[in-house]
Parts: C-alpha cells; structure tokens; sequence
C-alpha cells in the first residue's frame, strides 16, 4: 500500500455560472491523500458519474438539495475499488460505488458505501442504468405514470441515462413509445437500439408538427426530463387521465423560467403532474437495482455511454452534458 | 292535474359569448308543456343551480364536457318536484334532483332523477353544498389533497360553493386552513361564520405579501379553484410533498390564457397536481352525499346562498357568478 506516497486530485468549485456553465467555473487541485477512519474505506475511483442534477447543485436558486460552495469539492457519484479498509464490511479489491464527488480518491463511512456485482455488468453500469439514472427512470415510470400495455409513453432527453431506460422499460410493459431527442443520429439510436417506436428530433423546425403525426392517439404517460416550449407542447397532447413524470427542466437552467400557457389541459384533460426526486425514498433502491441488473446481464436493457478520459476532462464533459452533445451517459474515466 | 294546459319556459342559449358573458347571450322563451313517457316522471322545478362550469359548456374551446349548441337549452341541475309520475319509482310529490336544464318544467327518465330527503337540509342545498359543488370540494379534498390534521390547507374562492365546504372540512380534520377571497365581507365571512383560520382578500393591492403573511410554515394542500396569477403565486408558496388539487381555472375563462412562470416548483417541491372532475367517478357519489348530508343536518357544516328571483333573472345571475358577484351558492328560486 503506498497510497500515502500519492497526492489526491480534487475539481472544486470556482465560480458560480451566471446563464451556461464554462469550464472556468470548476479548478482542478492537489491535496493530500485521504486518510481513512475507523470504520471508513479508502477507495480508489474509476469513474465519475456526470448528470444534469449537478447544475442545480452548483446554482443560488432554490433547490431540493444543498448547494456547493465556492472552493467546495464538486459533488457526485462514482464507482471504484476499496484500496484500504478500516470497516469489517469491505475487503480491498471490492468494487464499490459511492457519493465521493469529483476526485481520484476518497475516505467513506462503510455505511455510505454500496458493494456492486461487475460479475454480469461493468461498473460504470452503476453510475447509469443501475445507478441514480436507471433508478429514477424506474420510480418515475412506475410508480408515478404506471403505463399500461397499449398506452402511449413519450419521453424527452430519451438518448439520455435516464429517457432510455424509460423508454426500453415501457416497451418491456407493451407500451406505444416515441422518444424525443436532439438530432436525428440519438433519433436513430432510440428508434433501432432501443426498440422505442418513434423518435422526434426537437431541433427540426417543424418539430411540433412532427411530434403531433407520430402521435395520432395521445399520450397517456410522459415522462418530462427538459421542460420548456417542449413541455408547454406536449401538455397539449395529453389524454384524458394522463400521467406525467416530472424529472427535469434541464431547459430551464441556462435561462428566466418559461411560461407555461397550456396548464388548461390538466384541468381539461384531468391530468396527474408530479415531481419527484430518486432520492427521496433510498429504501426502494436495492430492489429497483436489482430488477434493472437481471434485465441488463440477459441483455434485456441496453445502455451506451460517453466516456470522457481523466478526471481534468469534467468540466468540459459537464458542460457538454449540459448542451446535449453527450450521447447516453456521460462518464469520466478515470484509470 | 292541469300542467298540460299549461306552457313551459326555457332559457336558451342565443349566441356564445366573446370575452365576458352578457345577458343578451341568452333567451327565455314559451314551449309545450313536456308530456312524461313511459318510466319517465314530470318535474316542476323549484330552484335552479347556477355554476362556474357552465362557462365551459357555451364556449368553443375544447373542454370536458359536451357543449351547449346555440338554440339549445342550457345546461343545469334542479331540485323540484314530480307532479307526474309514469314510474314505479316516483310518486307525486316526491322531491328530485336532476339535471334539467334552465327550465320551469322538464320530462326526465327516471334513471336520471335522484329522490332527495328534505326533511332535515332544505331542497336547495342539494345544488349546492349536497350537490355538485359539495361533492366537488369533498372528492378533491379528500382524494386528491389528503390533508393530515395539522397541515395548511389553502383554498381559493373560498366563500363559494365549493371552496366554502373545502375550508370546513379541513378544519373538521384539524388542519390550519386558510382561504382566499374575493372582499372583505366574503373574508369576514369565511373566518367570522364558517371558521377558516385566516383569509386574504385577492383584491388588495398588497395580496401576494397578505397571503404570505398568513402562510410563514408553507401550504401543504391546495384546492385550486381560480388560475391564473393567483395560482402561480400559490405555487411558489408549497411545502415540499404539497398536493393540489386542480378543480377549476375561473380566471381564465375570459382572457388569453396565463402565462405560469412557477412550474419549477413542482419539482423542486415534488409536488403533486391533478386536475379532476366530479362527474367522472357518479358511483362515489350517493356516499359522499351522505356524509355531508349528516354534517349539515348537524350543523357542523354552513352553507349560504344567494337567491336570484324567477327563472328570467337567471342569465343576469349567471354573469353576475362569473364576475364574482354572488355571496354563497347562486341559486334561482322559481316558484
């Protein structure tokens, strides 16, 4: 072991954005090498999670969780292996995931630290499909627009870690899916990858009018990841009795709130609207994991990754993310 | 028995309004006296109900319901009496409920018409806090808002109809329970008489810091009942986990439709907001009815009216409703 001989490398956070986030709002630094407690590991990353969520993180507007402080290391998921152990639970050499935030190593409490299988499936698999994506594409799914066999699902960002694990699932439960992307190649991977029926490239400049003729019946559950005219849009295409997921307004970030003038169809249209966050019910993840791993090891659930190389590589991957020129989930490598 | 020397007469709908209703929309005009046919019963009618949705039914927009067409009667419960029975079900005498339109006299089958017990409620209260309008308040209330003892429970319109029986009920289950209303009267009203915790009057120039005076721990249940500006105020005052229940969007009946700039409270907040009609689930209804018919029986449940005079008067009262001009349920007595 002479990971006291190392240096750590940390990203922190520099500057709050004001509208997009540029790389010069993060700094990459030295500090020392974590020091694991009693009943801590030490674990090496191998690769960091990067998802949208972070963007809300790093904002002065209100949020459902803590912000990031100036000069604070840059929160996040990440999978990697145990080098040191001080907890009877670990063993080094067992691959982990855990909330380190964007570092090459770190000091964790065991119980804030969740062994994973790479037996069937990568790790990396872990910060997407299996991980906080895979998840909230479960929850929201499932437990807020519960889709029928024969009903229309539509979901947007649906090349995304999150909209193609919805999408597949849907299809899974016998369900009409149209995708909603940005650009005609995440277009084509949804519609002959995934299985999805349709797909809608949002940046077509008959966008509404395209969406409209792929759906001829409605929709009965949307899953909402983007918000904006999007949103405004699709809300005028519901069914009596729809559900809708809301998940993001990753739109909604860069720019002054949108105004939503088509909230008359949730009346109208006796819609059910609710947000959610995956991490408000922790309890229910071992098991949606478990479920999504059997479906990903038999091949039943694809995914596809972008992997940017190094951990001096995130800021720029992140504000990539947040553009949309990732394509399915956005990771740093970091070994 | 010499109704069929007599002549009915109606209230048609002449031509749809453009912006606000006017009288002259409407006519009132002589027909035949309706025979009954077989398993049908004639009614004559005591007391009109007069409600919001009604805007809905002479309007072009896409709404829930069927609409009025010009040269038809116009939609609308009653509670009368039959004066003539071709069903075994009904004898003369029998005090109904039925939806018969603006009318002094209707032909109804049978299976449309609902026996009413007036022997502790007076008839007219099953227009309005036994009827719709109560059904409404309970339904979205207890199904939708789900309130605990000891949450806030805000309504709007709250001296109306519904939002009147909404405020009761939440306080019968222990909630703070604030509403909002148009005046002080009406504010007066609902704290004074029906026990609302506090009131805020929508017409002061300082309502939003008014109402959020009166809301320092948040809102946990909304039922809505209004739209527009209001509404995406209310929204940025939700507690996280709030529910709100989407009943009607009376301001927008007559303007373009709002702009909500607030929706991202819904998910930071995960709140959930559903739109619902009480006529989509009648089996729940003659439940429901019994419980608030026992309450008021007992007076633990008020209600107010305001009594337009003959049927003529009703086109100006129906304006008057939408514009807020009523105090109570607005009924028009007939006889």
């Amino acid at each position: 072991m002479n990971s006291d001989l190392k240096k750590n490398q940390q990203i922190i956070l520099l500057s709050r954005p004001t509208g997009w986030v540029t790389p010069e709002n993060f700094k990459l630094i030295e500090s020392d090498m974590p020091a694991p407690a009693e009943n801590q590991v030490l674990i090496r990353n191998h690769y960091l999670s990067l998802d949208p969520y972070m963007r809300g993180r790093i904002s002065d507007a209100k949020s459902y969780a803590q912000h990031v402080n100036i000069g604070d290391l840059m929160v996040g998921g990440a999978v990697g292996e145990v080098i040191e152990s001080r907890s009877s639970t670990f063993n080094v050499g067992d691959s982990v995931l855990a909330a380190t935030g964007w570092q090459l190593f770190a000091a964790m409490n065991a119980d804030q630290v969740t062994k994973i299988d790479t037996s069937r499936v990568r790790a990396s698999a872990y910060l997407g499909v299996l991980g906080m994506p895979g998840i909230t594409a479960w929850r929201g799914l499932m437990e807020i627009c519960e889709p029928k066999a024969g009903e229309t699902v539509v979901v947007d960002a649906a090349s995304g870690a999150v909209g193609s694990v919805v999408g597949q699932l849907a299809k899974h439960l016998g369900c009409h899916v149209v995708g909603i992307a940005g650009g005609q190649e995440k277009c084509r991977y949804v519609v002959q990858e995934l299985g999805f029926d349709a797909c809608v490239d949002h940046r077509s400049s008959h966008f509404a009018d395209e969406l409209k003729a792929q759906l001829p019946t409605g929709i009965d559950c949307l899953f909402e990841n983007v918000g904006g005219s999007i949103f405004e849009t699709l809300l005028t295409l519901m069914n009596p009795f729809g559900r809708i997921a809301l998940c993001g307004m990753v739109s909604e970030f860069n720019q002054p709130p949108h105004a939503y003038r088509t909230l008359r169809s949730i009346l109208v249209n006796r819609l059910k609207l609710q947000g959610f966050i995956v991490s408000d019910k922790m309890d229910a993840w071992p098991a949606i994991r478990s479920n999504l791993h059997e479906l990903v090891a038999t091949e039943k659930l694809k995914f596809r990754e972008s992997v940017a190389m190094g951990l001096s590589s995130a800021p720029t991957a992140f504000v990539g993310l947040l553009k949309g020129e990732n394509f399915g989930k956005q990771v740093v490598k970091l070994t």
